[in-house]
Formats: C-alpha cells, structure tokens, sequence
C-alpha cells in the first residue's frame, strides 16, 4: 500500500502543526543522508520530515505511516557513519531532537529519564552536577543523541570498562508499528522479569520501533583521573603492552592505540612532533580511587616493554587524550577514505593490524589505524589520494567518524552536500572516482572485513550495520540467523515501515 | 500432537545409549521439581530424563520432540527458586550437566567458552589460575550451572559493580526448536552486527532455544579486597549509609544489608552475638588496586554516621561475608517460609523495608530481610511458625535459596521429597498448613510484590519469574507486552514445546 504525495502530504498537513512539518528542498535534502559513506546508497530525500515535540506526536505519526503505508525513518542528529539515518524513496523522517527533556535526575538512585532527543554531551553535564556520567561515548558525543546511541547501541572510548549502550540502559518506552507505546525493563539495576525487549530494542536501528523514552544508569564520575602517553618503536610490543597491563590486572578506563600513520596525521594537523619519537603511541587513561596506583603499574609494565613513558601529571598527555577523543574524520580534501570499525579479539590486534597493511600494500591505498585497543575495536582508514580524484566533482566517502584524522580547528571541513547529490546517482563516490582506484579500496575494505572475521571478529564493533555494512553482513551472520532476525522484524513491524533496508538482511 | 508413552520410549530408546537415558522413578521423581516453592505446581515427574554429552544429542532429541510432540524441559543443576525447572505433564526432561566441559580458556582475551553444564565455580577455579574471575556469582554458584545462569540471568553479590549473566555473556550456541544450531553474539567485548538474539536468549528461561554452548566475557580477580562489618542502631542510617557510600563515589564489589531478624538467625544457628551489636548489619567488600583507598573512605562515611564498623583486615568480616555468601535457604524445620526477589531503586530501601514490616504485622507473618542493598535487590523472608503445621506431614516451601537462614554445617536440611508428593496434590504446602495461615502468607507475599512494583521496582531482581511467579507478572507487564512476549515465543517455538508453561505469560 502506497498513497500519492498529495495524500501523505495533506494527512501529515491536517495532523501536525506547520512549525513541526516541513517539506522545504534544503530541508528534505538535510535529512536525506548521514554522516556515512554514499557507495552503494540511492539517496532519495524524504517526502517531508516531522520534528516530533511528545510521544503522542510520534503514535499520531506511526498511525499515519501505518494508513497510508508509508515508510518512517526516525532520526535523532543524524550522525550515524553506516547510513543509518539515510531516506528511503517517498519516506517521512521522524525527526526526534526537539524531544530533548531530560525528564529526571535521580542521582540517589543513579538513575536518568531522558528523551530521546537528548545530546550525549547535555546528559553528561547535567549528571557531572551530581558527580555521575553517562559512560557511552562516541565520538559523536558531543552532538548524538540517547536516541540514536541507543539505535546503534552506541561505543566509545570508556567501554572496555564501563561497557556499551546496551550495558547503560535499564528501560525503555517505545513505540510500536501500530502506535502502541509500551514500556521494557526496569528502573533498577537487576530485573529479570520476562524477555529482555529492552536488549533487543538496543542496537536494532529503529527498525523494531521508536524510542521515546530512555531510563539510563549513571555511573561514577571519577574524581581522579591519570593519563599516560607511552611511545613504542614497534607495533608488537604496543600490543603486548596491552595484553600486559590485563595481566597486572589494571583495567583502564581508556586504552587507544594509535599507529605511525595516524601520528603523521596528527603532526601534519597539529604541528606536533608524535612521529619522531615512536612508531606506536598508547595513550591510557585510568580513573578511580586507585587511578594513581594503576597508573604507576602500567607505567612500569610499559617502560619494561622499553617504551617512553610520560611522567605522572604529563600535560601532553592529557591533550593528546582530548584530541583523540574529538578526533572527527572530516576535513582532509586530499583523500577519498572510508573509515573501519571492526573488532577483534585483542589477542589478534598486532597480527589483524599487521594484516591489514599488507593488504594496503597488496592494492596500493593508504592505511592508517587507531584502535579502542582495550576492546579490540579498531578503525583502519583507507584511501586513495585525491590525485585519483575526477576534476569533477570533490566529494567525499566518509565513515570514520571515530577515526583520529583531526582537522586544524579552523580549516573548514569537506562534507557532502545533499542538494548537490543527484538522487538518481548510483554511487556519489564511484562516480567522482576512477573505477580502478574505488576498486581498489573496495578490495582493501572487503579484505579487511574477511580478514576480522577469519581471526573470530566482527564486522562492526560499535557502529552498526546501517545501509553501508549490510553487504557484510552475511559474512558474519548464518542463513538461519537471517531468517530468525527477518521472522522476528516481522513480528514488530510486518509491513516494514520503520526504518526499512538496514540493520538486517 | 501428542504421542502415547510407548511410542515417544521406543524413540528413545533407539536414539539413545541406555547410559544416556533413564526411566527410573527415582531419577524421574528428582528431576520433577527444581528448589523452588510447589505452591500453585502440580508436580509431574517426566516421561523420561535424557543425559545429552553432545549438541547432536541434544539436536537429536530436539527433533524426536517434534516428531513426537512432547514437551522438553531443559535442566541444568535443578537450583532455580522459582520453579524454572519443574517438568509438566508428559514431558521428557534433558538434563545438561553432562556437557560440563571447559572448551577454551583464553586469557589474554579475557573469554573462556564452556559447555552449559558446566558448574560456575568450576569455572571460576579455571579461570583463577589465570587471575581471571567469572563475575556473576549467585548464591548456588557451587553447584548450578552456566547454562542455568544464563537461563536465568543470574545475579549475585558482585552485580552492582560488575553486572549480570547478561553483562558476561557475549555469545552463545543455541539449539532451535527445530533442531537448528545458531550461533549467536561475537567473541569479542564489542560487537553491534545484527539484532542482539544473545541477550534475547539470556533470562528467556530456555523457552526460546536450547543453549549448548557459552562465550564468556571473564573478569580481573582482584588481588586485593577489603571487608568491612558495619553495625546500625536504626535501619535507616545503614540504609543511608548505602547511599554515602555512592556520593562518596566508592563503587564496592559487595554491600549487603542485614536485618535484625536475619542477625538473629545467624546468632542461633552460629552462636554469634550480632545482634547484641546492632540492629542492622552492612557487610560491604571493595577490591581492585584502590581497595584499601576505599574501604578507608568506606569506613569513614559510615562512622560519621554514628556505625561501629570493623578496623581494617577484621577476620570477622571476612568470615561474616563468606557466612552470607554461602547462606542456604533450606535446614529450618521449625518455619514454613518463602523468600521473595524484589528489587526496587536503592533509594527507597529504607521505605521498602518499613512498609513490609507493616505487612507482616498486619497479616501476622515473621519476616527478615537481606539486601544486595548496592543494586536494591532485597530476598525479604516470610514465614509462619511450624506450631501451625498440620501434623501430618513436615514440607517446606522454600525459594529464599539467596535469603541468609544458614542451618548449622551438621544439621540435615529439610528438603522436599518429591517421591513423597502425590502427582495428583494440588499443592503440597497448602496441604499441609491450615488455610488461614497460608492465606496470611500468601497476602503478605502479594503485599510484598506490590509494594516493590508501587515504588518503581520489579517482581524479581535475579531469580527469575519460573512457574512460583507467572502470577504476578502481568501486575509488572502490561498486556502489549505480554502479547509481544507471546509473539517473540511464537516464532521460536511455535509449538511450545520448549520449557512451556514458565517465564511469559
């Protein structure tokens, strides 16, 4: 069942007020793409975007989707780097940022209320005037929303410590395809009556129903922090590093591992001089009431691997810390890149690492690697210089939001502009590109998805699968796996309304 | 479809080794009922008990169910309080504790995979060697299962600080009801490709599939803890104290509450004088490299407020945790009693535990009460003396397996014989007690529950809603839910020949 525009449009008319609808081009253009890569994608901007401000504007909506069988794709800041939040062809966007109450703080109990359109970073401020955070952070963190962390089942950095979304968020209230609201989980930290929806809900891309309403846990905000910069010459022994602080059984709150590529990036942004003195930069941060003990201990584990150390109380560390966090992957005209997310288990990061630069070498891209190393999470960048570019057009293929490749703050970032896409192009990206040099990256992407895999990986720690990934998904998941998740989308949403082509095959 | 005895005996029969099968009443009567209250259960000692060694035993009973149309009730241990594990009219029971093997230990990964019957303190020994713990540990650890805990989510002591079965669980083998084997979840701490089926399966009390096979996420065995005993005039003030202790930003592995009632019962089984000491008892544990910076921190928030707490490396302390860790719910012959599973958020401890006092002086019940007070997890206790027992038989109805009642080592504890019980009883207990002290109980149990779900909380925090607790749940779930639950069942086991009759409605 599909209805005319003029259908759609006069229903969503009649129902929402004209400050909470819009059917403006640049608008449409806005909310037709994310922050992910374009390949593969047919970018279709919506038939018009609805900025909801209650649930019951969401239930009015859904019911509308559901009478007029159109597709509804709910977005929150549209940050999400797998073509999560892209439009499908004559789809209404949902969109959820004006929902950005955080409808209670109950730090007694360590325990939040909040919309869906809240930013990470607002929740987080308002927590630390209790002394407690909110420990999911991504990149994006000072710009995404609960409601899209939890789609994504958001990463970070914090997360070897202090666990995933999945791992943050006690309940939830949801909308269902019909426009039912229903409530999941429990406002404390154990509860196992039922199945866990809550689980399932996170990290299901919007495609199962619509959060509306978060009930997250807070933790600890520490009160003492220490962070070390340690230089290896050798990736190895980087790695070891690793492994070796597990077995002196400090677990950090953040281990990064960066490669000399990424540190020749960053002296190029920063004008630093990270390259000069190491091949591989950990940067580790503890915290806790036993933050300067464990620091001690991993600084010894590290100068016994013969790595340079920063001493306690180091300056540079603290700002390279920073700079790796707010590391965005924009701003670099010079190359065409897609940026990786897969994991492994840490046991493998020196050999997938080792792997995937022979891979690089094999089909002639560039790589460079930063790794949430205390997860075994890694973004590998590939690209191809610009100098393969077409005269025609600079766009760019970016997915590694995460990936350390920080612009000077005042250089002004390439992004895609939608109102220039040709919603009819097959592939943005291919197009401004020689076939050989997209092939190219292509092969070096695929191999080192197969290669994550082959060491008992993932095709995306904490990413998600979007539109972008989907077509690895069927690398990890089995046949039967497929069909379960399929029979189980059906079960929420038999039409196929909310948020279709992603998450699942 | 259901098949006559002889017909499903002779199927297996011929697919299984006489070694691996039995029919024997005995064994048919003890694999009947689990350790959790018969109130509400007919008992139904199963057609026969399968030892499976293998996942191709278990697919291949799997499909013979099918075939057949029997129901399969799957078993670890047999230790869920909450009749998780009865078998139902016609039932063949498969009994995994045979699948006891630890398959992979990789340290350096912090992951071991085990089969489901592999007991968790077996495990957590393995992982020892490694300096590696398990976290979850609930109070059957000794002897119940991984797969049981899965089954179950299980919790413990150590929740608040390191999470649930859940939060240790990254990927799991299932068997369909069809027979399929899936593998679910990633080997890796992170991992966002798909829907999150391995937490859907996790607390599904096997009613979903059948689990085979265990990745766990292990944890730092802490070289360092710290115990502290504090003792309170008034309940209140240990209850605040819980509370300091969380703005004090100390995250204890362990805060356990004790009331009067419980000290005293320690105090006759132990010949201890706790209660000469105090009204209320917190044990608390700390452990990591701050252990002794926290428990110093510990130790002075709560002296401020007015406890007498433990110095440093108290023997005592250390020898009451381990007394409360290992405390039993059975050996009291003296009491008919049930013991309940609420959590509620930690804030309301206080309010929580006045308002059941209230309720069993009102339906003149005793009760005594410890809390994971760190999560709000309590295991209240109610019972009514055995001068109200009829005299014709001494039963028991027990599901405070977590409840702090430790018999002395050398008393016998009073269990159920299920050989004794007659198929046909309608309720075992009930039989045995005069009905107005048994609808007292029954109205301060339902009290109970109640109270917990009007103060934000839920029916059950660790054990698991069972066969004991389906009737409260649709006071916690509403009915969109609840048809949901049926729905997600639907397409696993459309015939319900899984574990029917427990965890949903």
């Amino acid at each position: 069942m599909s209805a005319s525009d003029n259908d759609v449009l006069k229903a969503l008319r009649s129902a929402f007020a004209p400050h909470a609808l819009t059917t403006d081009p640049a608008e449409l253009d806005a909310h037709a793409v994310d922050k992910g890569p374009l390949e593969h994608w047919q970018v279709h901007p919506p038939r018009a975007v609805v900025f909801a401000e209650s649930t019951q504007d969401v239930q009015r909506l859904v019911r509308l989707s559901a009478e007029h069988g159109f597709a509804l794709i709910t977005r929150g800041a549209g940050t999400s780097v797998s073509g999560g939040a892209n439009s499908t062809e004559g789809s209404v966007v949902l969109n959820l940022t004006r929902m950005n109450q955080i409808l209670a703080m109950r730090p007694e109990d360590e325990v939040a209320v909040v919309e869906p359109g809240v930013i990470n970073a607002d929740l987080n401020a308002a927590a630390a005037e209790h002394g407690l955070m909110y420990a999911p952070d991504p990149a994006s963190y000072r710009t995404s929303t609960i409601g899209g962390n939890v789609a994504t089942n958001a990463g970070g950095l914090r997360c070897a410590k202090y666990g995933v979304t999945r791992d943050s968020v006690l309940a939830l209230d949801v909308v269902l395809a019909d426009g039912t609201l229903i409530h999941t989980g429990q406002a404390t930290f154990k509860g196992v009556a039922g199945y866990d929806l809550t689980s399932l809900f996170v990290g299901s891309e919007g495609t199962l129903g619509i959060v509306v309403g978060v009930t997250v846990r807070l933790r600890h905000l520490s009160p003492h922090t220490e962070t070390i910069a340690a230089f290896f010459e050798e990736l190895t022994t980087a790695a070891q590093g690793v492994l070796e602080i597990g077995k002196a059984r400090v677990q950090p709150a953040i281990t990064e591992l960066l490669d000399r590529n990424t540190m020749l990036a960053l002296d190029q942004a920063q004008g630093s001089d990270l390259a000069q003195r190491g091949n591989t930069l950990l940067l580790i941060q503890t915290d806790g009431h036993g933050a300067a003990i464990e620091a001690e201990i991993i600084r010894d584990v590290l100068r016994g691997l013969g790595a340079t150390v920063s001493d306690p109380g180091s300056a540079e560390s603290e700002r390279l810390i920073e700079l790796r966090r707010h590391a965005r992957g924009d701003g670099i005209a010079t190359e065409v890149r897609v940026g990786e997310d897969v994991a492994v288990p840490r046991s493998r990061l020196v050999d997938y690492i080792r792997a995937i630069e022979d891979l690089a070498e094999e089909h002639q891209v560039q790589l460079k690697v930063v790794a949430h190393a205390g997860d075994g999470n890694l973004h590998p960048t590939f690209s191809v210089p610009s100098s393969e570019l077409s005269p025609s057009a600079v766009s760019e293929t970016t997915a590694d939001d995460d990936a350390a490749s920080p612009a000077a703050p005042e250089a002004a970032p390439v992004t895609i502009d939608p109102s220039n896409l040709d919603p009819t192009t097959v592939d943005a990206a291919e197009s401004d590109l020689p076939a050989s040099a997209m092939s190219r990256l292509h092969a070096a992407l695929d191999g080192s998805v197969r290669l994550a895999l082959e060491m008992g990986g993932t095709i995306t720690g904490e990413h998600g699968i979007g539109t972008y990934k989907l077509r690895w998904l069927d690398w990890e998941q089995s046949a039967e796996v497929i069909a379960l998740q399929r029979r189980i989308k059906d079960v929420f949403d038999p039409e196929c309304r909310l948020n279709p082509g992603r998450a699942i095959l």
